[in-house]
């Protein structure tokens, strides 16, 4: 070994640090092969919120995805923004709310049998609580905004147990009536229609109508909480005011989809909709009042950690994801 | 407690569903007041790469924050993208590259004696490694850019001992000239030269000089990594062309400082560049070719996990983070 004194390292003697000879350390790490748990917290006010990642769907792209967009036209546009053509990654955040009071969790995900399903891409919830240091015994409240499956599988465990075993489960009255309606299911025009349906009957477990309550528009939920009508997207579709001292944010739920899609596009009418046409009107109320009023948003199909702010554009709207910051 | 049956469950029995009496779950979990670990990691053909972030930096902006551009300017900019005005919160992100034969770390953040007097904003590499499951000591190179503070400083621990013990230090050649020279150093025309020149030879102790090895431009460092002249940001600044198979990666270290200022404004010239104008010639060229391109690029200053792709825009370049995955 050379020796390097002090005052020559300091000196930053150059000629000796190419002889040094080189000892390859005995370790070498493999590959860990596995992507880090996706939760992020943050504070609004008094209430702490934790994103809780559930992961992303895969939906294929074909003419029928956007109603009134030709296939060829999304794939432009997803290989525009340096996405996969054909493929829909619509990404799931599931969000817990501690207001000091209770524990609320926001949707749930695809729930657990998916993640064998999926082949871990989504299905995540679970994981992703117990990795955020939360027990699924310790929700209080689990707050729907509406009864697709990607929102509401995650009651249930694989074994179709309570997935949240103590929590009472808030759902829109609006949308509880329309889904639960024989009627209406007898009115099923698509087999997307026709699946909801009965997928929304496959979870609805004795369990879980137990625990349900019901919750009009314009209510306050939990405190701080206030449920506000966005429908278009389902019938009952619900977003939910979040305020703490003189903080405010809007959890949009799916007022849009990914917003790299249906914000930047707002008229594109995604097959999903139950009413489009609503549902893109509804789309422009909301992101409007968001530009103009420079509103945070958290959204369901948000890119993970999901939450930002929102800017007008020529076309639309861009959504602008916060900063991960590294305290709360 | 009502009976619901699981036919009237699945007729949608609403009439009962308020009538259920609620008992409130008696745990309730207090506030976490803790932000997730924050790495992500993703593959580029047969290398895994980890993005392990050491926090953020939070420095004051002045007149002198950018050379050519006064503050009120920078501060309007950043309202205008939801930010903080007067404070520049600028992200580290060191990155782990496993090449399947080779572990190294791409830079080293603040250091851990920086945590405590950050408030926990930076120095925490050590922690995400270690919630990534990597061992310092298992780490084979360290490779560096360049040597300023927030790429050096974690070369060692808060005692001053190695941080990575077993790993070679793979260094920019002109890089260690530059610095090292004390002619160079007796010529520091600002404080922050100064600073610089004197940190330097704080942080290049004898442990450390001893496991320098000097590397120079256009050269594989590692398998699958080549290092390219990006000179401006300091005399021996220097990036990586990442390759496995067809796959392909730009490194780029501080070519730009934060994007969302130094990519959307590739005009204004930071205070800490050595030489602005240089560093602006180099930031339009690398960006014209990452964007003409389509070239994914990981920066040491993007936000977290600080990967993404650039597109060319009226008055510069925008960058465009990749989506979280679940998966790798």
């Amino acid at each position: 070994m050379v020796e390097i004194t002090r005052r020559s390292a300091l000196a930053g003697a150059l000629i000796n640090i190419a002889s040094v000879p080189y000892t390859q350390a005995m370790a070498f790490a493999p590959q860990a092969g596995q992507q880090a748990p996706a939760y992020y917290r943050y504070k609004l006010g008094e209430i702490e919120i934790t994103t809780v990642n559930d992961g992303v769907g895969a939906l294929p792209i074909d003419d029928g995805f956007i109603l009134n967009v030709p296939k060829d036209q999304v794939n432009a546009y997803l290989r525009s923004i340096f996405m996969e053509p054909n493929i829909y990654s619509g990404p799931y955040n599931p969000v817990l709310i501690n207001n000091g009071k209770q524990l609320a969790l926001l949707d749930t995900g695809q729930g657990e049998a998916n993640l064998t399903t999926s082949k871990g891409l989504n299905g995540r919830l679970l994981q992703n609580l117990k990795a955020a240091g939360v027990d699924p015994k310790d929700i209080d409240l689990v707050i729907l905004t509406h009864y697709h499956g990607d929102h509401i599988n995650g009651l249930l465990r694989a074994d179709n147990s309570l997935a949240f075993p103590n929590a009472e489960i808030l759902v829109p009255e609006m949308e509880d009536k329309f889904w639960m309606d024989d009627g209406n299911m007898g009115r099923a025009a698509t087999p997307r229609m026709e699946f909801n349906f009965k997928n929304i009957r496959r979870v609805m477990t004795k369990d879980v109508r137990t625990r349900l309550r019901p919750y009009q528009w314009n209510k306050e939920v939990m405190s701080g909480v206030s449920s506000v009508a966005t429908i278009g997207h389902t019938p009952g579709h619900t977003s939910f005011n979040v305020t703490s001292g003189d903080k405010s944010l809007f959890m949009q739920g799916d007022v849009t989809h990914a917003p790299f899609l249906f914000a930047r596009n707002p008229g594109w009418h995604l097959f999903l909709d139950v009413d489009p046409v609503a549902a893109e009107a509804t789309r422009r109320k909301v992101y409007d009042m968001l530009a103009s009023e420079r509103m945070m948003v958290q959204g369901f199909h948000y890119p993970f950690p999901a939450i930002g702010h929102v800017e007008k554009t020529a076309s639309g709207y861009r959504e602008i994801l916060v900063q991960w910051s590294p305290v709360l």
